[in-house]
């Protein structure tokens, strides 16, 4: 059975949802009970562990919960390591309770990873900062949720912006509400408040004005994939924020372990966005408000009946408009091709430093 | 008495709101159950017309009126020309009731001047997209809500498009649900589907991917105030959008009558922007759901319970992102302080022509 905070219901409930099998988990992760890239990854292989110990086809399960949602590279990476580790410790010889047994350490091995991963990319973050923009005092704005309910850890860019808070750096964290699921008002907000940043909540739009006037020293974001030439796959609205950062001269920067590098994707063009449901956009449910409605017609309509919505959950942003991407093993900036590659086979060089 | 379509209540119900005195109007002007530019100096005008028949003290109603919102120059502008009309009327030896009809016949003057701009408007807009986009089929990008439901007419951006989709060249109006009051999803999505057109919702974080994949044509959009350097104040969102159209090179079109125009403000960073209550940002209300919540606490919680809200109510764009200006005087294009000047004196050389 895998134990998982509910995210739909935050910040209104701390809910437990189980998942004993794993059409469960699958349903968990559409929904976005379960969210956030490594954490998908995590989820994913402990799912393919869950059906390995309960003798279910792991090789049906591991395609299941992989095809779940198409964007994020580290559910499939989590689910592949998974499933590989069983498969192999099959052909060893082990049996299925042994495999099984085998696919769970690998799992948790990922779990313990990806918990480490967060701590480096926090310390890479924050050095990197500390070098674009000396003096401290840092006013950073962030879009969707990034913090330790995606991760075994502390997470990715909000793990940078909390290490920034405990250095006694963070002048205020600007938090993007994020349409259509306000995982920044429900989640970030949550995990900020809880955190004791100093943070503030602004409708997505309303970034343009702290732009203008300033208000921001850099964009710390988070990532669902990066192709090899260093595009960036995020929620639906980083890339508004890449222009408007690149406009106001404003580092903009991706936090992301190199599980999220997608070598396989060349370019940002052959990322696959997956498009969501109209009514996310078209209705608001309750009581959870802000949460995902399972159905159309579920919530109550902010717009007219029969309107049709664009609601693509992801954007991209090309190489050319990030300032840096911070790995756990190190910082690639400018951000090439080379560089990214080079981090990947962990031959970073450290943060700071231009990999190109 | 005022009799307003009261829009907090749109699309879910159409409801008359019914104002007897200028209290009642006031707060209905600071719920935005009638909001939009060119409407605000409607209702003013009515608003000091009422106090006037009443027997009221006109000029502490005309300064209750005027201070109502600080951005929309308009309303000031409605307010002020019924009671000029209606001082002027005593001064030459009327009596107050005489007086009154008076500040009413100007307040009509002022709507159907406003209703004959919408058509104007409408008719350069269109001629100014044919010129920028020959081949029609065009496929405008609008934020907020700038039709009918904001004027005497047909209202200023929306007027546009509607002109467009009357000649058989609106390919698609994509239509931003405009947060924090969704006044897009509320409003614009309810106008656009009365008229019958194709149009599509978006959150307004998704305009980003519409530019990126070359799906936005031109983007037109109202104003609150137009300063003398042609500064656009306008929705919060604007500015983002009009970012966007400068890194796609796509035409940023700003429609507004020219008592939006406000020769007194010299530059954008005059213009007083409206900051609203953050609990607009951190709860939804039941159940208009995007209505306006009179009182922090009536909605439903979509942040933790103590957090902050950003929450101005417009931003600025500066004159040199914005593509023209389309007023009924004519265009202006590239948008310069003699050429708004020229405009306002009447001066205008009709559509197209860059007057600088």
């Amino acid at each position: 059975m895998i134990v998982l905070l509910d995210q739909r219901r935050l910040p209104a409930e701390e809910v437990e949802l189980l998942c004993t099998d794993v059409p469960a988990l699958v349903e968990a992760i559409r929904t976005l009970a379960v969210r956030g890239a490594p954490l998908l990854g995590i989820a994913g292989a402990y799912g393919v562990a869950l059906a390995a110990a309960r003798g279910f086809d792991v090789e049906e399960a591991a395609g299941l919960l992989a095809g779940a949602r198409p964007t994020a590279v580290n559910l499939a990476y989590g689910v592949r390591r998974a499933a590989r580790a069983y498969e192999e410790a099959l052909k060893n010889g082990a049996d299925g309770v042994r495999a099984a047994a085998v696919a769970l350490a690998e799992a948790r091995a990922l779990h313990r990873e990806d918990a480490e991963a967060s701590a480096r990319m926090a310390a890479h973050g924050l050095t990197h900062l500390e070098e674009l923009l000396p003096g401290g005092g840092y006013r950073v704005l962030t879009h969707c949720n990034t913090g330790a309910l995606v991760s075994g850890g502390g997470g990715t860019a909000f793990a940078v912006a909390a290490a920034a808070h405990g250095a006694g750096q963070l002048r205020r964290l600007w938090v993007d509400e994020t349409r259509p699921l306000l995982q920044g008002a429900r989640l970030t907000a949550y995990e900020a408040a809880r955190a004791g940043m100093a943070y503030t909540l602004l409708t997505d739009n309303a970034a343009g004005s702290l732009f203008a006037a300033g208000e921001v020293d850099a964009v710390l974001i988070g990532a669902d994939r990066i192709a090899a030439d260093g595009s960036v796959a995020n929620k639906v609205g980083s890339y508004p924020l890449a222009v408007l950062a690149r406009y106001h001269h404003v580092p903009f920067i991706v936090v992301a372990p190199t599980t999220t590098v997608d070598l396989g994707t060349l370019e940002g063009a052959a990322i696959e966005v997956e498009q969501r449901p109209g009514h996310e956009v078209t209705e608001f449910s309750a009581p959870a408000v802000a949460g995902v409605t399972a159905e159309p017609g579920a919530g109550a309509p902010a717009a007219p009946l029969g309107t049709q919505a664009y609601n693509p959950a992801f954007d991209v942003t090309p190489p050319e408009l990030v300032t840096a991407v911070v790995t756990e093993n190190g910082v690639v900036s400018p951000v090439t091709r080379t560089g990214l590659a080079e981090l990947c086979a962990g031959q970073g060089k450290g943060t700071g430093s231009g990999q190109g």
